[in-house]
């Protein structure tokens, strides 16, 4: 089978929902390549393009892609082979009412710094040695490690922007959703309806300032379908070899660390034969809480358990 | 100069105020021995001894030790050499009222976990070949990896529980709070007055069901004092070796991450000098938000960033 590319000129939607038209169908097991824009579609190019505002339509996701046969009850597998920065610069910035620190007199609200593509990290720091390519924040190196920023799936009642993060995926701003890792997502809608977008370049855990090194992408996938999951999850779960992690979002850091530990219980329960309760105090040892981000107009947290400890059931 | 060892039996406090009175006082420079009894003063010894509610008397800190030339404004450096646990046995537990899901109904609160500690690795898992120290959580080894949960110095001014984790320090419930790792505390007090216990042999990020392995151990590590520091600390700070973090406690998760990322931009500003802006987009590219715990009185949250990126000045 030719490798189908997918790009956001093909289609892209500013809001997951219910009824979503899909660009294009894919096979179950089929693997292809999905090309996204920047969150902001290209609109800030140097360091005095400023964000006066979050724009209305944000966060392109590339698709809808239905999956064949994927129906609800199912879970969706997308397993990520390869994201590539597909142009010569990220962007990471301020805009007034959005990030952690808005309120902060010392900061410039807008702001913007280019980080531009570098390769083998001429411009000296940790990745210099290694060949590896780097982006540039005012002449510190910074390794490469993209990440997908939204990637969800239709819901399965409400009409959301792709900037919220929810039960669906969504605006999961999560590092761990890169190469080397499957993200699983519970099925509400006839063919899954899968849509990504958002990439950044680099991101630290909590994407304080709002965003992280916005940038264009090629991501390589297979997507599968889970019929019958031995465990059905509410939320999405991820698998990024070295740790199985569950991933909830609300609108306090309380709610969603309170969501990725109950979803965690069920696994553990799931694949250990423990009460409810042992898998609650096995939680407490190993692994543990993450910060997804906490700038989205809902939070995202993770619960992680180090796979020598967890196999998921599908 | 031979080494000192100050055990809980020489005294041990169950509050940080202003006003502590030391059982020892340390050179500047001084390495020592701080031996700690476990979080519940051995008091649960077997499955089926229940926590029934948390006692008054909780997180006996041992000391606090007073470090010679210490005055308000300097910094008191912790270099934690080694962190030994003292007792065969760990024990993980609910309490009624007390941890994430308190409120699950699903849950048992109180229920009990005796965790032994073993050698070896002899029930199989993943430190099964390494020969380290592992415990056992209903057959399922868990490498011993300790933690110090309470470690602090005296207050500016109120008096607060060894529960309770703020800017002195407290109950920060910290998974890097171990050996390899120095913590430095803003100095509030002549002598600063370190005091420390409640450790684990094992703890998630997090410690969701309100406990980890909790654990006699004996803590080799070196006091010394930073006068004039380069940048004053509001809060205590970490050097992993790895990383160097911040660490906030506050109400709210909001709250306290708010605080861990707006003292890393100083950090970061002073060692680049960069504008605060750009110590702030800098923040949201490397590193990231990470979560202590979520179950004290106020809760804990620590924002990291790698060591090839900051260094402390001091």
């Amino acid at each position: 089978m030719t490798r189908e590319t997918i790009t956001h000129r093909d289609g892209h939607v500013y809001e997951f929902g219910p009824q979503m038209d899909p660009v294009y169908e894919a096979a179950d097991g089929e693997s292809l390549t999905v090309e996204t824009v920047d969150s902001l579609n290209g609109e800030i190019q140097a360091d005095d393009d400023l964000l006066d505002a979050i724009p209305e339509e944000v966060n392109a996701a590339t698709g809808p892609i239905a999956v064949a046969g994927a129906s609800p009850g199912d879970v969706l597998a997308v397993e990520i082979e390869d994201v590539r920065v597909a142009e010569d610069r990220g962007r990471v910035l301020t805009a007034p009412g959005f990030g952690l620190l808005q309120d902060d007199p010392e900061i410039d609200h807008p702001a913007t710094r280019i980080t531009e593509v570098e390769s083998g990290g001429a411009a000296g720091g940790d990745a210099a040695d290694s060949g590896a390519e780097t982006i540039d924040f005012e002449g510190i190196d910074v390794p490469i490690e993209p990440v997908i920023g939204t990637i969800g799936v239709a819901t399965g009642g409400e009409t959301v922007s792709t900037l919220t993060p929810d039960d669906h995926g969504g605006n999961l701003d999560t590092t761990d959703v890169t190469d080397g890792t499957t993200v699983y997502f519970p099925v509400f809608q006839e063919g899954a309806m899968l849509a990504l977008g958002d990439a950044k370049a680099a991101m630290a855990d909590g994407e304080m300032c709002g965003t992280g090194a916005e940038i264009a992408v090629a991501v390589d996938a297979t997507l599968s379908v889970i019929e019958d999951p031995a465990v059905s999850p509410d939320r999405p779960l991820l698998d990024t070899d070295d740790a199985v992690k569950t991933v909830a979002s609300a609108e306090t850091m309380e709610e969603a660390v309170e969501l990725a530990n109950g979803d965690m219980l069920d696994l553990l329960a799931h694949d250990h034969g423990f009460s409810r309760t042992d898998a609650y105090l096995f939680s407490s040892l190993v692994g543990g809480l993450e910060v997804s981000q906490v700038v989205d107009p809902q939070v995202t947290a993770r619960n992680a358990v180090p796979s020598e400890y967890l196999s998921l059931p599908f």
